[in-house]
């Protein structure tokens, strides 16, 4: 056998190569994932065989009902939580004022097709979450269809004294069906501004979902208080279809929108705070979060139902199993995620001595199965979080990918908190989101639990080993 | 710097162990990976941009419905299978005819608590396919529960001329809830032998699902020629728990159970067969297979009329596509899958001269989200299937474990064929499953299509790459 001579230093080098630098500084020791794997095992065992997250989830959704802020529902929704917490005995449960806006959509919500008259027929419509409404007659006027704001420009004066039809669907052939949306709410979110400033005196918007049906979609939009406020409303995928072939073949259509949708002044709500006190140091705490407010439409189960059942069924299990943690675990139920996310930014904004935020987890996609995490932070924080996907393995939720959050913790990541979004199975929300269809037949008492469970494993590493 | 001698042969070794054998048999080249990347990215985007899955599965569960072998409708199924796939110009459409089991339900099924009069109610069942009737008087006696049919033997005389009550549960707590059926399906499969051996007159059976409703779920159960015939029949979950509670408590309660169903004659059906022919190599054969029949509650939308819509539609994306496989690609709608299997063995009996099977593929477990495959097969066929798992990532499905096919194929496995069967997410599937509840509003668009992108991306590369 021949022997050559090799400097060290190149071995050490081409070792070094082999061996990604985050997982030298990164690496978990086998006792230690072994000991955790154990407890994660056992979290996903105690949720399975005996979780509460759809009895929870069954009092939020189904005996309260839509919440949406400032509804006397969501004050109840408010009081529930709180109770909840203490029935489970978790630490320091309180709530955090905070006013939220409270607008209303009120009695009378319709539009038909007034002309021509052989199209003449009502449509499924729902207010826009913030519009203003009509007067009592309702605007009637001749609806030009658009696909984008740009397009809305070129056709310059043509809008005037129109209602605009913003029509561009969620593009369905994008794998992730939050791209999707994300592609096309800003004719929800803007298109009443635009039509305004465009003469425009209403703005119909698509349903932001790729389902075709007659349920219209509703969720927040915005005005700016330098452009004349006129009335938005959603319209359902199968009426924007219709509407879209009538226009399509070179019919006038006249369509005529009346809504007493209105906001009254701002009322007192509340975050709802429970805690599992950390046993070392208290002053470190992880969040895990949810949203208790929902629109009024359907029920809110998906959103964000399922992520307030998550977060007290997470802490819920932890206490079961007799787990204490160094760390202080938080589970806030925050208020007002939809129309103005109050919530969120008073409890980032709330002095805290003696207190650091070591990583905040929201749910915020729905009870879906669970398929990982999405993580905002430096490199080495991922790296750090990510080391412990094998834990979620068995679920198969172990996907940790960069980037993720969630609106309510958007706040404390400005502030440098690494923040951290459960990852769902995702081809269904668009479907329910925001309408009729959030309702808890909607959601498999198995994958809301698993949820919890990812959150539960999740919060409790970071709460023993910190980041 | 100092220098070392170390010997060649070492440093080859230890190369060696960091780098997998599979690896080093089965790597791909980056280059070819890049190609099926980008013909999978294509399958994917063609399927959720413009897919029929949905419609197909419509036309099958909603307009055709629930297909029992050797029902009218199975028939009509096996017609329209035939002209689907005619209609999207595949080669070689054909019917592999075939007898068939006939068993109805009939007209009569019912049960009741007859005593005590104070429990007295009617009970939610369906009879178990394959099950005899009773006469029509029907079948009164007392009802004795069991957890096994260890605990029966245990009973000894006690079970003479009772109804026995299968009541052991899925175990929810398992993961997988495959294992959970698995764990508890031998009650519904051998419940009627084990009753009548013990001197029972009728089986009652927890329905297997881990749902808690007023839905009964059917299968197939078993008779043993050398034992005496007698009735046997599903009860739904809700009833079970509470007979449960009124034995719990020491009643003695007597039910009433009248069934009308019976077997009739054999009858003549077939598999439905249709192909994208291989270019090169014609007679090198990948099956893609779903089952056309399904049990005649419900509509068999998910079990398994998306497996049908998923191999269809594999073969219409990739002709769609224009592509051209090398290896046949051959999209089987096998008859018979739930009571008798006689499709899958007839097409692995059948004399196919200057042919071979390269691999089977299944899809037999719902209109899910796909998560990848299951493969049956020696570990250097793993290894070589293994190694397309980065062209499912985008999609989550590149989750390629051991062990997975189908019943349909299972008789080629025997054989020695390669088999795989699509995993998809499962923790619904029980819910659904032999029951009323298994109807096209249970199956997501984008899901199902994910499924048939999922099939045709596998099929393709195997086609085109071989084994």
């Amino acid at each position: 056998m021949t022997k050559y001579k090799i400097p060290a230093i190149l071995i050490f080098a081409f070792l070094l190569q082999l061996t990604p630098l985050a997982l030298i500084a990164q690496s978990v020791d086998t006792a230690t994932l072994g000991h955790y794997q154990r407890i994660a095992d056992d979290i996903i065992f105690t949720g399975l065989r005996s979780g509460h997250a759809y009895d929870i989830l069954s009092e939020l959704s189904v005996s309260i009902g839509p919440r949406l802020s400032g509804s006397p529902n969501a004050a109840k929704a408010v009081e529930w939580s709180k109770g909840k917490m203490e029935s489970f005995g978790f630490d320091n449960v309180h709530l955090e004022p905070v006013m939220v806006p409270h607008w209303v959509r009120g009695n009378v919500e319709d539009a038909a097709i007034v002309s021509p008259g052989s199209a003449a027929r009502k449509l499924n419509i729902a207010a826009l979450g913030g519009s203003i409404g009509t007067t009592d007659d309702g605007i009637t006027a001749e609806v030009l269809e658009v696909k984008s704001f740009d397009d809305l420009k070129k056709l310059g004066d043509k809008a005037k004294g129109k209602i605009i039809f913003f029509n561009r669907p969620m593009d369905r052939s994008k794998i992730s069906t939050f791209d999707a949306y994300g592609g096309a709410v800003n004719q929800r979110g803007g298109g009443a501004v635009e039509a305004s400033r465009a003469g425009g005196v209403a703005a119909l918007v698509r349903s932001m979902t790729t389902m075709i049906d007659d349920v219209p979609h509703t969720g927040a939009m915005n005005y700016n208080d330098s452009i004349p406020k006129v009335p938005a409303a959603a319209l359902s995928t199968k009426d924007a279809e219709m509407l879209d072939g009538l226009l399509s073949k070179g019919e006038k259509v006249s369509v005529k929108l009346r809504l007493s949708c209105q906001t009254l002044p701002d009322v007192e709500s509340a975050n709802v705070v429970g805690e599992l006190t950390g046993s070392e140091k208290p002053g470190e705490v992880i969040v895990i979060g949810g949203h208790l407010d929902s629109w009024d439409k359907g029920r809110g189960a998906h959103d964000d139902g399922s992520g307030c059942a998550h977060v007290i069924e997470a802490l819920r299990i932890l206490k079961e199993m007799g787990l204490h943690p160094k760390r202080t675990i938080r589970a806030v139920n925050f208020i007002n995620e939809e129309n103005g996310l109050r919530g969120g930014k008073a409890y980032a904004a709330k002095s805290r001595p003696n207190e650091k935020h070591i990583a905040a987890i929201e749910t915020d996609a729905g009870g879906f199965a669970p398929r990982g995490f999405g993580v905002t932070s430096d490199s080495l924080t991922f790296d750090k979080i990510a080391r412990w996907s094998p834990l979620f393995a068995s679920i198969e939720a172990d996907r940790i990918r960069k980037g993720g959050g969630g609106a309510d913790i958007g706040e404390l990541g400005r502030q440098g908190v690494p923040t951290i979004g459960l990852r769902v199975e995702g081809n269904r929300y668009f479907d329910y989101h925001h309408s009729d269809h959030d309702t808890i037949d909607r959601v498999n008492e198995r994958e809301l639990e698993l949820g919890a469970a990812s959150i539960a494993i999740l919060a409790y590493v970071l709460a023993e080993e910190g980041l």
